[in-house]
């Protein structure tokens, strides 16, 4: 193996985290072999395992690598926006344009397959946990501007329990697409999420019901 | 093989596919053999197959009664209830009864592996998409009932988007609930939704933006 300076070996890492996530999202994490990686990122095996020790390795990378992306996409798309309607229309056109693109369904496939792989193994449950912390991060930021900037009504705002329920009901989205296909009004769906969340549409309800959950600690 | 009258033959299939959802609950489905379903239901191998020709058929089996135990639970409180806020105090109730108990992570972890199954087999996808549809559809009920009798202010109430959303916030929230533990803040996001959903926050929006996403056909 030639000596690689440390920028080399960083984007050679990074073209091997590229090839496998081209691999899991073409033929699932399961069926990908260490062979197909090596395959598509024209590497041997041993200088594959200069870099990863195996799939549970690799996988880790894919899902830090594509936290890393989201969040540099919508992150770079908000800061430059002028004000926070100028940052919630960039987000929100994202998120919208995330969901309408039939390669959303690829991208969930393999997230039920990483979450199938986090409920069995404590490291990738781990980075996992860190990805999702890191896009709701950034929702939480984001809605804090918009607070901020005076776009909402209501005293009882609270930026992180919405920011959880945001990426709760983008992933269940994501989920019923994929899972029941034409069955799931996706449009309509939408559309209520923007009509109830701005008040267009809304529920008398005298009260908030009380709330029996409590967190696990 | 003793001859069975066929309530006899329902009542014995009822009990398989209650013990097969005990042992999914508990290991997984990938990890259950058909023998520890045998165990469980005191069945031989020959008995069981009788009934069920595989695993496959089990789980197609355990994901309708699962479906039709809820929608009876849930629709046998809501049909009771005397008026539509008495419904949706009922159904509610349920749901955040359900976040509550600790019980509800490891149905999460069977639902991850059965939507693992459902994009590799298309029955299973079949039986999945129906049993969530049958979901879907009692949501429907109860949210037209609150529409009826005047508990939605809002000409672009839309029963059906909103009963999609609801479903997808709510199954969002399961998996974010397993999959983030103490980082997903559920009270918070339970509280948001209640929040948002009765306009007591309310994001200030001078339009809907328009949807680029169109149904799958």
């Amino acid at each position: 193996m030639p000596k690689l300076k440390p920028e080399e070996l960083e984007s050679r890492r990074r073209e091997i985290v590229d090839a496998a996530r081209t691999c899991f999202l073409r033929a699932g994490f399961h069926k990908t072999t260490t062979d197909d990686i090596c395959r598509e990122a024209s590497i041997t095996p041993g200088g594959l395992y200069h870099y990863f020790r195996g799939k549970s390795q690799i996988i880790t990378a894919v899902i830090e690598l594509s936290a890393l992306d989201i969040v540099d996409q919508i992150g770079g798309m908000t800061n430059k926006a002028e004000d926070a309607p100028a940052a919630f229309r960039a987000a929100g056109g994202f998120f919208l344009q995330l969901l309408a693109n039939p390669e959303v369904d690829t991208q969930t496939r393999l997230d039920i397959e990483i979450w199938g792989e986090a409920i069995k193994d404590e490291s990738v449950y781990e980075t996992n946990r860190k990805a999702w912390a890191m896009r709701r991060g950034m929702m939480e930021t984001i809605l804090q501007r918009m607070y901020d900037e005076g776009m909402y009504e209501g005293q009882e705002m609270d930026v992180k329990g919405l920011a959880s329920l945001f990426m709760a009901t983008f992933i269940g989205m994501r989920i019923c697409k994929l899972l029941w296909r034409e069955d799931f009004d996706i449009s309509g769906s939408l559309s209520s999420f923007f009509l109830a969340h701005s008040g267009r549409v809304a529920l008398k309800l005298p009260d908030i019901p009380s709330l029996p959950v409590r967190q696990a600690v």
